[in-house]
């Protein structure tokens, strides 16, 4: 007791009391509140999670995300952590979950509320003139003015096809470019490091049309192939290009980050297949809507065959909500252009930017102190959008462990801290990929953290 | 001139210039309001649907689809279209778009808006706590409840999967229950006639591990195999259970119309494996929302797992909206039975069965009054739900064309009555298909165009 007095004063004391209650008071509320899983005790689901070994890795996830979310689920408890904290909170920023971006939709208010009456939007058609007949206009429409207004793609002459998010346009894209009657699945490759999902998107279900081949730098086929250019890359932010330089070859653009949050708008993408979602551009991830731009109209026609026959269209409900958003966005940028800008009236991406350099500006600031880890260096490249030169801040930070540390995931979970390892992405595991969308208390408490860490 | 006068009455022509000029007024303001498709013409849009001789079928779907909905995408225009049809108008009964169910839902009011805040549900994560990470509790909690309520299934047990709509579990299950290192692809069967979908959607991507093996009847191999159980069934409405009797069988029962709008209720269904869709329970095909009740936490895991592939989750905004809408139907049935009933105080159910028993005796009435067409009979049964013995009044009719004509389809299209063929189920082209759930409009028009065809 002693002790405490000593790390503690009264005040402080008083703080962590009324804390406590007031954490105490919310979990008896939200546990009450809380679903009891039909029929299934909590033992079977934890033993469900880990019993599969063919599903260890899922089973990790979820764990993690349960440890970690757990105790995060609510702002109070959060604050409760940071007070509490002492080094034993499992930190999770192993997922992009854009959850920084609550706070802007809550300065936002009623601007971005979306009211549907029980009888609106029942039937499967949204649009039957249009190719993609569940492509909601008002969606589509709001698509094409925010390429406008923020110029990071061309959309003359393109074909709008809406996603369950763009895992499920990528997806598609593959069905649509993948010979119907090739004797030989289709190679698919992307240079590493690449976006820790396609390998097993791709293989999922052992198709006949298409197959995973690994990292672009190292195929050698002379058959045809898709070559996915994510850019900004996930996991290590650079701008990438088609790595391959074969005949036979059809690109898919993953832009999901080509946003002027994430890196300098140096042109609009001019490509003939480019897959954007709302989660990574307003942080709306629960809506799952994503869009392609595609330009032939055969590979768009296909594309909108295979979400029929997935999940026949998207959710109008959500192609609502995710319009509304992107109006606001739109409008955002707009108004801020002809009036004098404040904190107050600042646009969705000066708002999202502004976050972003902060927190990568305190990142390295930490990184830099010691010299347990590094970060890569961006080039600053002329903005477009904001109307100056810029350094790229990316959604996720590539951080490396120097010296004799080999496996860095593993590393920092010992000081938990959730990452994700460089072997997920096709690399060695030096590297891991660390998510800077949580929200504030989190990735406070992830730098205070990271900063405690001795080699 | 004289002609029409004979026709029509004054009165007639007053109330049909009438509804001619709300029709132009409502074709001005629907065109101006019209999203134009990005930079490519209506005859590019055409042409791409029709261009492509794979997808010809897709193509006559949605040209069909186009011809008919241009004309009934309003009410307005219907009913303009009712008066001023002289055979002309094409109706498409082809797909199973529940629209019938907007007129319940316009006088259930204000109860099932549903209001959605810019920053709430940003998150992919719904509940952490739970296998199906991705379940809105409140979802799971309606879901529970309004099976209880109608007593159609044993929710006790059972893992609730949500998905994108039913199809995405269906190829949820499929992925589950087929192993992942198998020499060769699981069998997938089910009794002819089967929902039409199922061939094209199992073998869209030509997955190694399962692929379509036709009718149930028929199947004579001795390897493992996967059997689809729709019941009631689509598209002939006849309860069904299991056709294959062998070793080494895992079902799958797709219970999308074991409601008690559609088929007596004879007791819960107690499988292990069961789907549902929120599309033909409620009317709201838009919001993609479908559950499986799974009594196997690993196959329950493993179909989130191909979830988190397909789509990393599901619309919490639809998922939101669902939960309210079940919520409102099970309310319904409790206060119709704790109270005294009237027209205006019925539940969801006696309103569906009572739309649905009206339509079934019309259709009837025509098709009995000539030689050209039959229609099935359904064997009476207890429904549990509405304490008395009912006769089935499944979603579709399944329609035979009797004497000499062989296509039932071509037959039909030849009277501008768009309907799906025998073929397309895994039989013989005598039979079609027709939608029972559209507008009371569309189906009075498609009434009254049957009972003028002549062999």
């Amino acid at each position: 007791m002693a002790k405490i007095t000593t790390i503690f004063s009264l005040k402080n004391l008083f703080v962590l009391s009324v804390a406590l209650n007031v954490s105490l008071i919310l979990k008896v509320f939200y546990q009450s509140e809380k679903q009891v899983p039909v029929g299934v005790s909590t033992e079977e689901q934890k033993a469900s999670l880990t019993a599969d070994s063919g599903y260890q890795k899922e089973a990790d996830v979820n764990q993690k995300t349960i440890q970690s979310l757990s105790t995060s689920s609510s702002s109070a408890t959060i604050s409760l952590a940071e007070i509490e904290d002492g080094g034993e909170r499992i930190i999770n920023l192993d997922h992009g979950d854009p959850t920084m971006y609550e706070k802007y939709w809550k300065q936002m208010g009623e601007r971005t509320t979306i009211v549907i009456p029980g009888w609106q939007s029942m039937s499967y058609f949204s649009d039957v003139k249009n190719l993609c007949w569940f492509l909601e206009p008002e969606f589509g429409k709001q698509v094409v003015r925010l390429h406008k207004v923020v110029g990071n793609a061309e959309t003359d002459g393109r074909h709008i096809v809406v996603g369950t998010g763009s895992s499920q346009l990528y997806l598609a894209a593959l069905f649509a470019l993948s010979p119907a009657n090739a004797s030989q699945p289709m190679s698919v490759v992307s240079a590493a490091p690449y976006y820790s999902s396609y390998p097993s998107m791709t293989d999922c279900l052992k198709s006949g049309l298409y197959k995973w081949a690994g990292d672009a730098r190292s195929f050698n086929q002379d058959s045809p192939y898709i070559e996915l250019v994510t850019s900004p890359n996930n996991p290590d932010g650079f701008v990438r290009h088609s790595m391959v330089n074969k005949t036979g070859g059809t690109l898919i653009h993953d832009l999901a980050y080509y946003w002027p949050q994430y890196t300098p708008i140096s042109s609009p993408a001019d490509n003939d297949l480019t897959l954007f979602t709302v989660s990574k551009t307003t942080g709306h991830a629960g809506t799952r809507i994503g869009w392609a731009l595609v330009k032939d109209p055969q590979v768009a026609r296909k594309m909108t065959k295979f979400i029929e026959l997935n999940t026949i269209g998207v959710s109008k409900d959500s192609q609502l909500r995710a319009a509304k958003v992107l109006k606001v966005v739109a409008d955002s940028c707009e108004k801020t252009r002809t009036s004098s800008s404040s904190e107050y009236n600042e646009s969705f991406f000066q708002f999202s930017y502004r976050v972003m350099d902060q927190r990568w500006q305190q990142l390295r600031e930490v990184v830099n102190s010691s010299s347990v880890f590094s970060l890569p260096d961006f080039p600053p490249d002329f903005c477009h959008y904001h109307g100056q030169v810029l350094e790229p801040r990316p959604a996720f930070a590539w951080l490396k462990c120097e010296r004799e540390l080999q496996d860095c995931e593993s590393f920092l979970r010992g000081h938990k801290l959730l990452t994700r390892g460089g072997r997920h992405f096709g690399v060695e595991p030096k590297h891991v990929r660390i998510s800077m969308l949580d929200r504030d208390d989190n990735f406070r408490l992830f730098l205070k953290r990271l900063s405690m860490v001795q080699p």
